[in-house]
């Protein structure tokens, strides 16, 4: 049962991102992650991407979960001293996101070779049941086992 | 088809915030947006709070998708100066959440009587179907009706 009838629709339908050059970011959230990209809407200066992972194709859009937003300010890509604030260094606020794999192992093993930077790897530190990779932001998104979620 | 067969089984899990006082933040993501607190976890310094849309009840955690994780770090709740960054600001980063409901005129008069401020109300700007609401933290959450996703 939903906690009241008038919420009983509700989704969290998207968290949105901000992105320097969406070439890069695009390849990473598509090749690296395995993403889709469900959506884009162009305006004159920005352009909004929205993808989402496959298993949700034929949800219609508004009641789909778990899409990533990211957005383009246009112009960011070609300024080389320009960064996006990922939330983890003063002044703190948004923290990561998350993807859930069934096999942690493989799952890291593959971002190795592709060249992802890692944050924390699986061997390091106390929890070794977690990774945190970093996106071309170095916005960090945790990578958890369906076994053993954090 | 999944992209790959390598990231069949990727979700989007979570997204993590950090938040200044739990007992306000769960009031206002549980009462005014419906999510059930599914988890919590208590560690010495911290404490995490796992919501998400009970919908999903059923479907195992770490397979879940659009989980909300509220990072509380002890002791921001009795420091009238502290308060997070809602990345909207420089520097900017993290966006916003956003919440679809069936019924957005509904759902932000339910939203006006029960106090919530706004970022952006129905009626403001030129986009007449969004609005922007604000967390305890002041963290944006977009609305959008299912009928007309932005």
């Amino acid at each position: 049962m939903p906690r009241t009838a008038e919420t009983a629709s509700y989704r969290l339908n998207h968290v949105m991102l901000r992105v320097k050059d969406p070439k890069i970011s695009l390849a990473f959230y598509q090749d690296i992650l395995g993403m889709d990209l469900i959506d884009t809407h162009e305006a004159s200066d920005f352009t909004l991407y929205f993808l989402a992972y496959q298993h949700q194709k034929g949800v219609p859009r508004g009641e789909r979960e778990a899409v990533l937003e990211l957005t383009h300010n246009h112009g960011t890509e070609n300024d080389s001293s320009f960064s996006y604030h990922n939330g983890n260094q003063e002044p703190k606020g948004f923290g990561h996101l998350c993807v859930s794999v069934d096999d942690i192992e493989k799952a890291c093993a593959r971002f190795e070779d592709k060249g992802v930077k890692f944050q924390k790897k699986l061997t390091d530190g106390k929890m070794k049941n977690i990774a945190f990779i970093l996106d071309p932001d170095n916005y960090w998104i945790e990578i958890i086992s369906f076994a053993k979620p954090q």
